[in-house]
């Protein structure tokens, strides 16, 4: 596994939900360009989106996403601002205005929430399940899922941050376009991205800093887009602009690029990626299991994200003494979301396996500490 | 004026029409950043936007802003993603749908027909002049203007990036909302903020990167917004969230913020920046002026940008090699803008006398050579 014992502790030890940790190689090159990107002799905040080095980094990047993921010159390959947010009234409003049938949607979650509010905007959705009843602590089996072929599309979220729950598999059907929100486990894997119509994920999780989402659509999609739609939440226009409709986040897509280069050269590519990420994720799930109930995983155990590890304590007391004791020793972010409380260790692409020891050793003698009370 | 010999010969001789360049100390405390914003000991590209730390970024920053321009609380601050093309859609969207009168625009150049354009999509428009005919070289005087009374309100360009232009006055009339793109040349002096009912700015001029836009709003601008916006077009919920609706673009607002202490601290406040930038224009104009038409201006002088000098010389073949020299000379960003051609030098705020001087020198040179021919 790769380690950086050479980076600043606090770093290394950041568990936070999102923004999250970078790798520390990556970190040092977009250091070293805030005061010149070295091919180009200026800093990366202060260099045109016009430029040749900048066209550059977005035919490089779009390659790099095709190599990783495998895809086809079937899809586009977007940089764009707004955040999934965007994306959650994007996608609607380009597959679903004056559609008769209504698009189909799956809500597990937190954000899966958001996105079906947006969709109601703009139009009929039909909710195939909800995860509502059971505190969306489980995902659905194949036996609970019904889609319709008429449908315009299908959209889920393939990891549910908030509540740590992940697929892993492909739902839907062939022959029914699928969307996937893919926000919080985007490259953190292979996901057989050609069995998709559309991916989004904006970058803060494993990819990049906050500021820029990627898309991903095959060309097929666009073919019947309302008429009317405003200028920038036309993927039209991002497509034929390259990605430079209007001033893109010059420096967050750089970023993009070197982590796409780190996945590549330094890692390997998304079947390693995984693996490592498997590791760490066994890592903390095998201590919850171990802990005798001291330590309460959130998630059914098959709907287990390899991302977000939720967990609680018995007493929002002894809750609220490890988080204290967890950042008087170094460790950041790892109090649950505002939503739901308790405690989240997000274990994105960046945050090493190094850490994840350390916080396991931390958890043990915790344990230790407090179960003899 | 402010010097910094110590700065990268191209960053500081960096003229570029956007992404700008900005100041070296500014650079220094962002690249200090990427691995550990010193108060928290995190990179400010993994660092939660929910955190304390965060949210005290954005209350300075608010603050900051209305130390600069002197705003009231009856105003918002917003920072958004999306750039000014973004506003182009929302302003419109919330000012304009449903009304029976039309908005007014003025049409001085390119930027301004762009808001034009998305505005049409929303609304009635009534275009109250344009410049079109006379190639957008010129302003119009008071006398060519006339304002409704009962429009939703008026919208315009304070400084027209591609063509050099610049307002040197507030237009309109006091009982209908003033709205402002002030991309280009935002907090470049005092713009008596409080005579616009909305005020937005990309950041990427004079403000810091690209990626986030700066909104000021009368908070009575938005007693009738309709129905039915996405979640993220409408500002009630971004002023609720206080710009943390979605992730933020975290990185990019940091740098605004050191942007805001620099104005502040360094030079000493809004009248004190618009005095080094017209130094700066001055220099520049004055060669023009002084070159028997060897340079020729392109903007009526009254109309003058003090942020884009925009220029031309007799032949394109001398345009060309002007280009060519002064990229050799280490100056970069000198062509003008695709659509129109020419010669740009941009002199946003954190370009020093020191890089205009250089030019300066360097374009007396050039013509000493190229007139004797």
């Amino acid at each position: 596994m790769t380690r950086y014992p050479q980076m600043k502790p606090l770093n290394s030890l950041n568990f936070s939900g999102g923004p999250g940790a970078l790798p520390e190689s990556v970190l040092q090159q977009a250091q070293e360009s805030i005061i010149e990107v070295p091919e180009v002799g200026l800093s990366v905040l202060g260099i045109s989106h016009r430029s040749d080095w900048f066209a550059a980094v977005v035919t490089e990047l779009e390659n790099n996403f095709r190599i990783l993921l495998g895809l086809s010159r079937d899809y586009h390959v977007l940089f764009l601002q707004g955040g999934a947010t965007q994306q959650f009234s994007m996608v609607p409003m380009t597959l679903l205005r004056g559609k008769t049938s209504p698009a189909e949607y799956l809500h597990t979650g937190y954000w899966s929430g958001k996105a079906l509010a947006e969709a109601r905007r703009e139009g009929q959705v039909r909710v195939v399940w909800s995860g509502e009843s059971s505190g969306f602590r489980r995902l659905p089996d194949d036996a609970e899922l019904s889609f319709s072929p008429d449908a315009p599309y299908l959209h889920y979220i393939s990891n549910e941050t908030v509540e740590g729950l992940q697929f892993h598999r492909v739902l839907g059907r062939d022959d029914v376009p699928r969307v996937c929100d893919m926000s919080s486990d985007f490259l953190s894997g292979p996901c057989k991205a050609e069995r998709y119509s559309l991916i989004y994920a904006h970058a803060q999780k494993n990819i990049g800093p906050a500021g820029v989402t990627i898309v991903l659509l095959r060309d097929e999609l666009l073919q019947d887009v309302p008429v009317g739609l405003p200028g920038f939440l036309d993927y039209r226009n991002h497509i034929q602009a390259h990605s430079n409709f209007n001033t893109p986040p010059v420096f967050s897509i750089y970023v993009i690029l070197l982590i796409t280069r780190w996945l590549i050269n330094d890692i390997g590519g998304l079947t390693s990626m995984a693996r490592i990420n498997r590791i760490k994720a066994d890592l903390l799930y095998g201590l919850l299991d171990g802990s005798d109930g001291f330590y309460r995983g959130r998630a059914q155990r098959s709907d287990r994200s390899m991302m977000n590890v939720v967990f609680g304590l018995k007493t929002p007391e002894m809750e609220k003494q490890f988080l204290a004791e967890t950042q008087a020793a170094g460790f950041s972010g790892l109090s649950g979301h505002r939503a739901i409380g308790g405690m989240r260790a997000s274990i994105y692409n960046g945050l090493t396996g190094y850490a994840v020891e350390k916080l396991v050793a931390f958890m043990e003698d915790f344990q230790r500490h407090h179960a003899k009370k």
